[in-house]
Formats: structure tokens, sequence, C-alpha cells
């Protein structure tokens, strides 16, 4: 079955930095699903299928889907024979709270450090877009967001306890291989990785060493990625 | 299969607030498993089976476990005819997270506003036990630390963020059903409920509603628990 997927691209289109996105290429590369990554732009609206508007759009044989969780649940009911990432249905509800969860705290914390560092990645077409969104949604210059983020390296780390603790279990939050909460919680690593050199963590954090796991699992495809810094 | 449990108990035997205690209850009311509680207080240690310095102790014909997560995972693979609330391993993987979310952020949240209030609720040999234990480990008097608990309120409802946005998507974390998910996030209420009058939610939140479902869930069995307030 052909994939294709429409991914959030920098100025050098081999960086893609979505959080979004990278959880499903995280997610097909635990699977072993081959898929097609097309570069696309915040600009590039017009590209995306009809009725899509943001990455990933998933392009499949049968149509097109958008939101990351629910390509991830089409992935695991799809390709019944691969690793299962996501659990039965109970694991599914579950895995929308921990979702949530990376949403909400984990990125929510990562954001302020790094906005300025995407802006500098992107495309010049994409920059004036996403400077006025951004310093609308902060009510700030991105300079202004971004500043002193070194104050705030302790406020991501206590974001991440609830992974720090359950990874006192295992080497992976899906205990012992990674699982698609491994691959939401990775997800803002990516984005941060691929166009920062700002990193909360520190090489004894039991979170640096999960982290090196997932760069290397499934052949090391994150490692591989480019990365604009 | 009679199952007994440990459970720690207020000055009033009636009132019990353990939040790990809690999880068990729930977890046995929504599977329909009898359960049986002992009133037990802090300073009863000598009355646990040996080996066992916390509760929940559950006391099972086999022996006797006292790690709320383990006694779950326990209970799940020992009444596999009564309704999952765990999912397979992965789920169980994931629930780990979840347990820890709700440990590191939603119970961190909430301790500071409700400590005076146990205290308060404990008969007089658990209280100064508790006072000494808890004032070192805040380094403060408990009515310091309590002291100013509406200026913390927007915290706690900052932290149930993600549940916030899982709820979206079900009447329940686990869904259309209760499952464990929705355990762990409901027993921290039932610690605050059972020796508080603090409450952090507005009847408009989301999770107000969802905690009035599980407030009726099982029979009412958390609506019907005796409190101290």
């Amino acid at each position: 079955m052909r994939l294709q997927m429409f991914d959030l691209a920098g100025a050098d289109p081999a960086v893609r930095f979505s959080p979004y996105c990278w959880r499903i290429r995280m997610a097909c590369a635990l699977k072993g699903i081959a898929l097609e990554t097309l570069p696309w732009r915040f600009t590039e609206a017009a590209l995306l299928p009809a009725g899509h508007k943001s990455v990933p759009t998933l392009v499949h044989p049968g149509g097109a889907m958008s939101e990351s969780f629910d390509i991830a649940v089409w992935l695991e009911e799809q390709f019944p024979d691969t690793p299962a990432i996501m659990g039965d249905a109970l694991g599914i509800a579950h895995l929308r709270l921990i979702a949530a969860w990376t949403e909400a705290q984990v990125s929510a914390a990562l954001v302020r450090n790094v906005v300025l560092d995407i802006w500098s990645a992107l495309a010049p077409e994409d920059q004036a877009y996403f400077r006025e969104s951004r310093e609308r949604r902060f009510g700030a210059s991105l300079e202004f967001v971004q500043d002193g983020r070194e104050g705030r390296v302790e406020a991501v780390r206590t974001a991440l306890q609830p992974a720090r603790m359950a990874l006192r279990k295992g080497p992976f939050l899906g205990g012992e291989r990674p699982s698609f909460a491994d691959c939401l919680l990775f997800a803002p690593f990516m984005w941060v990785r691929s166009i920062s050199l700002f990193d909360p963590l520190e090489p004894s954090d039991a979170i640096f060493a999960w982290r090196e796991r997932m760069l290397d699992a499934a052949g090391g495809v994150a490692r591989a990625a480019a990365r604009a810094v």
C-alpha cells in the first residue's frame, strides 16, 4: 500500500520538525511500514488534498486523513501483522490521555524555548506567517518569548517527571519495546532537535537515556534525520 | 475468593481517604469484585501482614500484596470474567505512565491545599506522626503549607488539562466506560473529598462533570463514602 505524508519542512526541505508528523514517522518506523514523506510548508495549504488544512496529512489508496492520533489508529488497524504499538480499545483510549499530556504539559513547557529557533529554520515565505501568528498567540516578539530559556530548563524537567517514573519499570514507555506512547513523547524532542541546540536534559537523566534508545530505534531513523543546526 | 484490604482511616473509622486505597476500591467496584476493607491507621504498622508496611495491603487466599498498581494488575488477571479496566500488556505499560502523571502532577498540585485538613481528620495517635513526618517533608508547618490555597486553584486546574482534553472524546478516560485510568485520576479527588471542603473545580469544567459520573459509577459507592467534613 502506497502511503504518502505531507510533512512540515524547513528552509532545507530535508529538515522535518513537526512533532505531529514525527509521531507518524516513528509509528511507521516502529511498525516497519514504508512511508513516503512530501516536504510541505506552512504557506502551501493549497497543495494539500481538498478539505485538509494541516500536517500530517496522510494520503492512502482510500483517501486522506489529517489528525496524527487518528492516523496512528488507522495504521494499527490497517497493518495488523506489524508490531502493535497502541494495544486494544482501552489502550487507545489511554493513549489519548498520554497524547494530551505530551501536548499540554511537555510541548507547552518546551515551545517558548525554541520558538525563535523554529523561525530561523523556516523558508522565507514561511517566516512571515510564523512570526505573525506566533507573536499574536504569545502577545510578544519571538525574541522576547525565547529569551532566558536557561532559566526555564527546570520547568521542562519537572513536566517530564511522569515519564521518568514510568521508565523505572522498563526501557520504554511501552515496556520492553517502544510503543505509540514513546512516539508521543519522543515527537517533541525531535521537534526541538531538528531546529535547535536547546536541550533541557542532562546525560544523567533517565529520559536522556530513553531518548538515546529512541534515536537508535528502528534502525536509527530519528538519529539520521536532518537538522537545521 | 475472599479479599480484604487494609484501608487508611481517619478518626472516624468510616472515613477512608488514601488515594492509593481508592484506586483499588474503585477498581473492585467497577469490576464487581467484593472487597472487605479493614480500617487501618498510620500508627498500626504492626497490624499489617509480615513484610508489609503501607496501605493498600490486599490479603488474598494466596498471600498479601501492597503496591496499588500491582494489585490492580493482579485483580485484572485473577478475575478475567469481570469488565476489563486495564487492557492488554501494552495498555498496562501505558497505565503506569498515567499513574505517574496523577501522582507527580495532579496529587502533587493538590497536596499542599489539603494537608492540614488531612491532619484534622486523623485520630489523635496518627496526628502526631503525620504532622512530624509532613512538616519535615515540606520544611514548614502544616498551617503554613496549606495557607493561601485559593491562590493555587489555577495550578491544579492547569495540571488537569490533559484529562480535560482526553474527555473531549468520551465520557470517561477509558472511553465509553470507566477504566483504571479513571480510577487513577479519581483517587486524588476522593482523597480530597473525604477530608476537605476544598474543591479546585468549577461546575462548568468537563472534569467536574466527569467526577460526577465517577461518583455515580458502580452504584455510587464513591458518593456514598463517609466524609470527615
